[in-house]
């Protein structure tokens, strides 16, 4: 298939938002049926660390079309790692970073940007940063940002917007995640 | 990796519904998580006919961990080829018969029945074939059904529900679907 045939038109800006299910999942959903175009899709992890292997071993498997890269250093306030805030901060920052340097680069069809949208409710990272992000996209790039607690401005700059609302979930029945399913 | 260790407890029922993108998309995502794992996970689309070729693409990739069998005749009510309600409703009963094959041969750890609950809002299969199909599942396999509509007795079987809510969709401001993206 043409390579360029994948640069149609205007990249959309889309955020994935709400307390359900559904977020980061949507966003892995698309990746595969990215790869399946042999478009190239990065997913640059703001909160997660290196430890969800299911969709790392199969990025792996999708190389080099998909390409999963963890910066996080683990939910923030939870767990017994004791990780600061200025740790997740740090993290955080390197994140976008490395996600300015890949629209600058220029290489990629889809740039999703996981849980980016609690970075800033958690104020780890500033929205300015992120709106600035956003504007500076190449014209075909699709730019996907996942995360509960969207910030206004980033839904006001988004083509599609969808809030996951939870109806039910397992973990309330104390049924804890499950691989494969959750991570 | 041992098989046997993604037989974690009891296998979920899922259902993502609602207006919004990512319902289909998060099954997909679950998908790329659990072929990880060396999951056997397999996509049955109710409506949908054999024309979306990233996720079908993409799944050949992922043999044997994924695949993905189209059913149905395209969206019903939609497009030009005049696919009558009887023409609907024998590929979604063929579907259906195909998924109960699966659960009785208990080969796989995820099925999928994609946009299976348009076929039971649409009439094309009776909720209690599902109901029915839903109470036969093995103990270890999770279970996804999705589409917009789900019916109440489905939602009151599950134990994972989320609402996808449409909040900005880009088809109103003029932008048609999108490779990659939306198929």
């Amino acid at each position: 298939m043409d390579k360029d045939n994948n640069k149609e038109g205007k990249g959309l800006i889309i955020v994935f938002t709400g307390n359900g299910k559904g977020k980061t999942t949507s966003a892995l959903g698309i990746a595969l049926r990215a790869c399946g175009y042999d478009m190239k899709v990065c997913m640059i992890q703001f909160i997660k660390a290196g430890v969800y292997s299911g969709e790392l071993n199969t990025a792996k498997r999708l190389a080099p079309n998909l390409e999963i890269i963890p910066f996080g250093k683990g939910f923030v306030g939870k767990g017994k790692n004791h990780v600061s805030h200025l740790e997740h901060k740090d993290a955080a920052k390197y994140a976008l970073t490395t996600a300015k340097k890949m629209i600058l680069d220029n290489m990629l069809d889809i740039l999703i940007l996981d849980e980016i949208n609690i970075a800033v409710h958690l104020s780890l990272i500033d929205v300015k940063e992120v709106i600035e992000l956003i504007k500076s996209k190449p014209y075909h790039l699709n730019l996907i940002l996942t995360g509960r607690n969207a910030h206004r401005a980033i839904i006001d700059l988004s083509d599609l917007v969808t809030e996951m609302k939870e109806i039910k979930h397992p973990y309330k029945s104390g049924i804890s995640a499950k691989r494969g399913i959750d991570f």
